[in-house]
């Protein structure tokens, strides 16, 4: 299949209905999660049509949008099926195989992020490499294939050092952080295996940080960039729990040094969409604030949610404005404070209750619900709170996410 | 078919998916036009599923919610299917007949507003005659079934006056201002015919006005009432073009007023979701401004489109948080002003170029485009801007609803 530039309907015939006149762009999103989910509100706005590939009917953007195809990711036919009824392909996750990219490539489909770029994000240690290359800030690491490499690594940086399998690692999975190569033993019993490990583990120091924060930039394909503010994001147990929009106490040129880095490291990796650089905050030898690369993610991401409330383009948006060329819209702030708090599921009877009750609290409380099934610990939601007193708008938020989970003790 | 309260998934056997957790209710709405389209954005965000009767698959809202119901709400059958999939049922527009009104309600089903408040914004006849009873300040009026009642009319008020069917006018359309009983021979030959002259011909002395503006407010079953800001309505040829948010050169007294009448008509109508109120701006006669309702709708309006950019809680969401019954949400601004803009149709070829160049202009720009098939003055769409400066803001929501019809003279 050979793709033309973005003309609308001709090539959807196996949709129920089309885009709403020529020119205006279909966009299949490989994955159906939250991510999806939040971009259904903005395509409405734009009328840009989403299609989904999701894992079932009842994932959560299969659940508010049309004709939702079934598949997976790994299905080179299914993610052809996607393609074949949308003008450009992006994606809920990392998790495509690079076979599968490579044949979408090779059909002609276009794909945002690029799999060249996507790579950065799927592979630590092909990030950590290209980043180092770049004179990118970055914790010391290496990749591990054997104990001895291991120990080597940790006498040189310090006990303990962190793990990461490569790939297919998200919220806090596939990390670990060790005081011995013992502690390793099972996956380096693995390296050289089909799978994340197959090139060794990746070994980085455990940076001493002050605090984590989160850059977030949107890049299109004609080289258009925009960032958000620097936020701070709290992590509990390798989830993020919290975001405050802008990070607080960040000088400002500290913060311009941060945002200005992610924007260049989307231009480097030609990343085209949302890239998240996730930032450890340290303190230089003058004992000023100053930052390493922590993650890249090339999609929403859950430190940009606060956006959809708190800034005049939100994540969503702008992905998908980035994704069909469009020009990006503004990044500024709406309000002196925004904080977003993730709601992790509690019991399934205390939600609906829950949302009842939250919305009686505080009338300006916006809530944000991802139509999931709850399962103790899982994100099925956030809220956001903007304001004038950070004080204020954090306990409020928190008090709600706690509400909503069915934890009423504050 | 009997309702029980809200419980979620079970009565959905039809959809291919359910509401996410027990007690998330499923909200159909009579109509797919842009108004329900407006409302799958909050619906995401609330975890309510949204269901909707389209004329067609190629309708409005029908493109961006899954699974949409064709059928006429003409049609008993296809509103009742609509009903079986539904917790509650609302309305896009007015145009459903009392007979299918009654016989939803004699089923059991829940229906937002209810049809004995809907009839109010169904006839402006019973309107006028219940407002009036009550006390709220109307323009004269009579209803009139020959030449002669027209003519009784006109020398008691002066001429010209204003001729309204009762049922079923829009957007200007059943509206004349006539200077002669003559010029009403075609209506009056209708009175007493099956339709919307049957009983007559209403008439309005033609009110000296000096702007019209509109009270917007929300009202829940349970009895929660919130207003927004009195808004100033710019009509052309009997259309909304614009609307300036708040409404300019009002002192805040006066405004209360206006908006506490608002909230007082749809306490006394028993309204539930949202009610806008059409207000005409005159001068009493101690040279104070005051007001007089001029029309009554029943569900999300244009007058409060800039509510999705301008207010912590757009229109569309509250109409869906009162039609659950819900707590509402905050209705102050989030910008000194806003101005709302609408789209009308140009040229198909101008839109998706116009979207690309006005995004590129002004990345604050907000814009919301309806998916329709472009007709030369059909609605297709809004653009909204915020900001301290209401020229500059006018100006730009202005330019960019030129640019999107393909007009680029200024």
């Amino acid at each position: 299949m050979t793709q033309a530039p973005s003309t609308g309907g001709g090539r959807v015939e196996d949709r129920r209905s089309g885009p709403a006149e020529g020119g205006f762009p279909v966009v299949g999103i490989v994955g159906a999660g939250q991510l999806a989910r939040m971009c259904q509100p903005p395509a409405v706005a734009l009328s840009v049509t989403l299609s989904v590939l999701a894992g079932s009917e009842a994932e959560s953007a299969a659940l508010v949008v049309p004709d939702a195809l079934v598949g997976s990711p790994d299905d080179l036919d299914a993610v052809r099926r996607l393609a074949a009824r949308s003008d450009v392909v992006t994606f809920d996750h990392e998790h495509v195989p690079g076979d599968v990219l490579a044949a979408l490539a090779a059909d002609g489909v276009r794909l945002h992020p690029t799999p060249e770029a996507l790579r950065f994000a799927q592979d630590k240690v092909a990030m950590r490499r290209r980043l180092s290359e770049l004179g990118f800030p970055c914790p010391r690491w290496t990749v591990a294939r054997t104990a001895e490499d291991v120990g080597a690594f940790g006498a040189e940086v310090g006990w303990p050092v962190i793990a990461k399998t490569p790939r297919g690692g998200y919220d806090g999975k596939g990390v670990r952080r060790v005081g011995d190569p013992d502690e390793l033993a099972d996956w380096l019993a693995a390296v050289g295996d089909p799978g994340p490990l197959v090139d060794g583990v990746l070994l980085e120091e455990a940076v001493s940080f002050s605090r984590e924060v989160a850059a977030l930039v949107a890049r299109n394909p004609s080289g258009d960039a925009k960032a958000w503010p620097l936020v701070e994001t709290v992590q509990d147990d390798g989830i993020c729990t919290e975001v405050v929009a802008p990070a607080p106490g960040v000088d400002q040129g500290a913060a311009d040094a941060a945002t200005d880095m992610a924007v260049r490291i989307a231009e480097a990796l030609e990343v085209t969409g949302v890239l998240a650089v996730e930032l450890f905050e340290v303190t230089d030898e003058q004992g000023r604030p100053t930052f390493l690369v922590n993650e890249l993610a090339m999609r929403p991401h859950n430190s940009g949610h606060w956006t959809i409330d708190g800034s005049v383009t939100s994540q969503f948006e702008q992905h998908l404005r980035a994704v069909v060329d469009l020009p990006l819209g503004s990044t500024e702030v709406r309000s002196p404070w925004t904080v977003m708090v993730n709601v992790l599921g509690g019991s399934r009877q205390a939600l609906y209750p829950g949302l009842h009750r939250v919305l009686a609290e505080d009338p300006a409380l916006r809530v944000h619900l991802y139509g999931k099934q709850v399962r103790p610990g899982r994100k099925i939601g956030h809220v956001t709170v903007c304001g004038d007193d950070l004080d204020d708008v954090r306990e409020r938020a928190r008090r709600a996410a706690d509400h909503l989970r069915g934890v009423h003790d504050r």
